[in-house]
């Protein structure tokens, strides 16, 4: 049987991603929006007029142009593809080499030491400080092609400080991305800043508080020479047509978005409490989630609570993380829920 | 300014693609299904029942199903994803090292360089022999660790003789691709034999003969371990809920594209004989689209083809197709309108 050894030497260890069995648990493990999907996106996908049998648009101007107009950028800062997973792999397809050192903060997203071997780099882990913020002089020490954060950072969930990040993007000789998945939820952004800095790549995504995560759409914002060298790099029309239509629909209802964030800022406290009171050790969170280390054993929390129809994730066995579990932050109802189903798993145990 | 010297030293001169400013002309460039939009996934789209909120399935199990059924393979066998041009860089990131000769034959798909040199690897073109047939000597020559060829290949349409694959195949130490984008037109496929040979990987879309290119659909068919390591490097859920669902019902009605195929069957000798007629010297096809060669300029011929609301493809400024066009073949209608429209041209200049 045909070994391995054929692959490209930086993904020989690859193994298949987070795919849980499910059934019909709750699921406060990937932190989409608690109220539901896009109001209205779905409302365009309730009378889809459009025409499937020809091609999308090779750039999604249509999506850039709305963007442009929420952000007050223009169509040629902007990136649109299939999820802001695409964007990654476009941005180290375009900026690296091979073998270049890429370095992200540790704890982070765990995808992107496999988006920096996937296409052939040297992905480089450097801890962040106690407090879960940037150690500056440690990231920029590899002199790294790319260096790559989630601001808010997840799993731990808080923002970074953004004179760190001004502080990298000018020390920095390479390509400086902010991963700003979680950026509704966070009281500072860096879109409007990719004209200042021309190392800049920012990344969005429908996925988290826009609800459309099943739509898969993401979106890079940046210079324009940067954003144009992207466009030249990505797959043309990468993203399905559908898709582009139910995010414009998406962007120009900015309704939903406001109260989906104060939502999450109302009930965040709510559940930290809960949490503190059972026991927990939660970290501040400017995001949808909340990290916290947990008073039992990670691992059997997490499966009991599964069992018991909600789910939680899982990163007590990594380093710096040790024992703790991620879970979104819920309506009361489910923070409810998700608090008594605690309740009765410490109780059992 | 930032300079293209930060990019990846193989994508410094990519340009974008082919992007066409379009004032509703009829499309007959891109070789999409001329009976219009697939009817089952339409039937789909109108009566959309599923939640976009959530992830969807991090492998597109349920489109992995359909097809294993429709093969009668297993699931195991089947890597899906965003158009088989997402197939087309899986395989590249899962299969070469940086500067990899990777082959495929002159003239064939126009993408496959951009996709070798966008993964670092290096594009090697081997010339078919005067009948447009593959040169298996030479495409073994550079010892590649990818050879790459469309069959029915594109622009030319005529199929490649499966003898000459097979010996490709059993000769290469490589893996070796067969992009059947418009295998559904050909008598032959080489899906079922991809547990004979381990280093075979079948791509197949849903964006021609299945009339679906706006939903951006496609998957690869390999032996079992090939097909892991792809799905392995390949990036999770990238293909997104609604295509995912609407392709199971296209594969689940096979009727469409039995009448599809058969109409282009029976169209193919009308509008090549009627090209014939014109001056133009068509060549054989097993496919939905016919190459030509024009009795007048190519440029000129393809611009006042649009000026009079009809697009076809200019192939005549590239060797081994010099002067030559290049046209889906339409129904009855599109292809009298079409030779209607090419003879006004010729009586004009």
């Amino acid at each position: 049987m045909v070994s391995r050894d054929i692959m490209r030497s930086t993904t020989r260890d690859f193994q298949m991603y987070y795919n849980p069995e499910l059934h019909n648990e709750v699921r406060l493990d990937t932190n989409t929006n608690v109220l539901g999907d896009n109001p209205a996106a779905s409302k365009f996908l309730k009378n889809i007029d459009i025409e499937i049998n020809g091609y999308p648009n090779t750039y999604s101007n249509n999506l850039r142009d709305a963007l442009a107009e929420l952000y007050d950028l223009e169509r040629s800062n902007f990136v649109v593809g299939s999820g802001s997973d695409e964007m990654l792999d476009v941005s180290f397809k375009t900026f690296t080499e091979w073998g270049d050192n890429c370095v992200s903060p540790v704890p982070s997203y765990t995808l992107y030491d496999y988006f920096v071997e996937m296409n052939g780099g040297k992905a480089i882990g450097v801890d962040l400080t106690e407090e879960f913020q940037l150690d500056v002089d440690a990231m920029l020490k590899p002199e790294a092609k790319i260096i790559i954060m989630p601001s808010p950072n997840n799993p731990t969930g808080n923002s970074f400080k953004s004179k760190d990040i001004e502080e990298i993007l000018n020390r920095s000789k390479g390509i400086v991305i902010v991963d700003e998945a979680y950026g509704e939820y966070a009281d500072e952004s860096m879109v409007s800043r990719v004209n200042e800095f021309e190392n800049l790549i920012v990344l969005r995504t429908f996925s988290k508080a826009y609800a459309m995560a099943g739509l898969r759409v993401g979106y890079a914002v940046a210079s324009k020479p940067i954003a144009d060298m992207m466009n030249c790099v990505k797959i043309p029309y990468s993203l399905n047509a559908i898709s582009e239509w139910a995010a414009v629909a998406a962007v120009k209802d900015q309704e939903f978005i406001r109260r989906s964030v104060e939502m999450v800022r109302a009930e965040r406290p709510y559940l930290a409490d809960g949490l503190r009171k059972l026991g927990f050790e939660p970290f501040p969170s400017d995001s949808n989630f909340i990290m916290a280390k947990a008073p039992v054993d990670h691992a059997m929390l997490v499966s009991q609570l599964k069992a018991k129809g909600v789910m939680i994730r899982d990163f007590g066995s990594k380093r710096r993380t040790e024992n703790c579990i991620r879970t979104t932050v819920g309506t009361r109802e489910l923070n409810d829920l998700l608090l008594s189903k605690i309740e009765e798993v410490l109780r059992e145990c």
